[in-house]
């Protein structure tokens, strides 16, 4: 039988709210198991690129990172969000580790080839490339990685990851030899649909959601990523809210 | 026998120029045997603090970190500063892995104490709180730590701790199983006396040259920090140019 592992992925909307956040850590701390939690960094940038006067930039909700935009986004998300949250898991008694996916080559990318867009130092990246061994070398430590959205392309230069992609390519990664379940709150309960929440979702139905635009732009990439992840061997996927981590509900997603 | 480990230390004479950087980066890659590095913030986190119009605050050399500028420091010197140089030393094919204090526990530290002034979010650090086990357990799989200058309080808050002072104690931590090298790194080939450098200095002649004034305050912390981890066990202790890493020379410390 495979070791579990919870792949547990917090949005902007958690890290930018004080209350939210430390609610959010104490139910972490108190998931069972293994777990490997992924953040992305919230408002934070966006406020922080305003005070700096650099433009931000974005295309179709993805931000386009040119080179101070990469220096702030790594100063914030590997900086102080990575390292507050790990600060604050480990009061807690959480064996917390920060990783960007330079640390330990944990998390290898490929800049994003221009086509119509140029997105500028924005990292593509593929299970095959995920240094699983190491990984597996903190959980087996009962270490928890905390893995915040930026990568490198192995030539010096880091990158901008979304962090929705970065969890569900650690999950496919680790579903070779670990049962894997990966989690993504956000601030809704699940996928509302005719006003209640869905216990199911497949793949088929979604098809049939996104069409009636019942399912919005900005759930697509997040719901995009789910869905790959259970086609490629990820035991179980949900979306959740992030308070109720410890509770069952949110939507399951299936084949 | 026991294993053997560099502890290396830079500064921000290196991080402030993009030549010297890259060089010393060459140079570290290439130093032979297990290490760790170390490393301040240099010039960015001043620059950047004007830039945010936050204030800096220097008592005797040491910045005083109020709140904002805790998450200021944070964000540099374990974010962008830590990250540009794990994925540079990535690139090298150097295996490393950046770490704060916080991550895995490394280097717990205390908030100090206000006596006549209050250095704010400031981390005093001992020897026995060091996490060697985890530090161990990176170096025999032949990573290289890369270790930025905040730690934190074990109750959720970070802390700034002077990097010089995380060098000493990281040798002296791993002194108990390793026979720890101990290289400050910083922008003249070694402590000189009399236009030339001195070639070995024991502790003794040292005081007399801090009564004659020929050490002046920049340089008084530093040799502290070396002459105690010269007594506490660290088998070599130097200070040398950054960029004479891969020679003979620089200043030999001794009982």
């Amino acid at each position: 039988m495979k070791n579990r592992v919870s792949i547990i992925k917090i949005g902007g909307n958690v890290l930018d709210c004080p209350e939210a956040l430390s609610r959010f850590v104490s139910l972490f701390v108190r998931y069972p198991g293994n777990k490997i939690l992924v953040h992305g960094g919230g408002a934070m940038a966006t406020e922080t690129a305003a005070r700096l006067h650099l433009p931000v930039q974005m295309h179709e909700g993805r931000r386009i990172t040119d080179a101070p935009t990469l220096k702030l986004v790594t100063m914030i998300y590997a900086g102080w969000v990575n390292k507050d949250l790990v600060a604050r898991l480990q009061a807690r008694g959480c064996r917390a580790i920060g990783l960007s996916g330079a640390d330990a080559n944990c998390i290898p990318a490929r800049k994003r080839p221009v086509k119509d867009i140029d997105y500028g130092y924005v990292g593509d990246i593929e299970a095959s490339g995920v240094n699983t061994p190491f990984l597996e070398l903190l959980l087996l430590q009962n270490l928890c990685p905390v893995c915040c959205s930026i990568t490198h392309d192995g030539k010096g230069n880091l990158l901008n990851t979304n962090a929705d992609t970065i969890a569900s390519t650690l999950a496919v990664a680790l579903s070779a030899n670990w049962d894997v379940a990966l989690v993504y709150c956000f601030e809704k309960e699940g996928v509302i649909y005719n006003n209640s929440v869905l216990p199911v979702m497949s793949r088929k139905f979604y098809g049939e959601l996104k069409e009636k635009q019942v399912i919005t732009s900005g759930m697509i990439p997040k719901l995009d990523n789910a869905f790959w992840a259970v086609e490629k061997g990820v035991s179980r996927v949900c979306v959740k809210h992030a308070l109720q981590l410890d509770r069952d509900g949110g939507t399951e997603l299936c084949p």
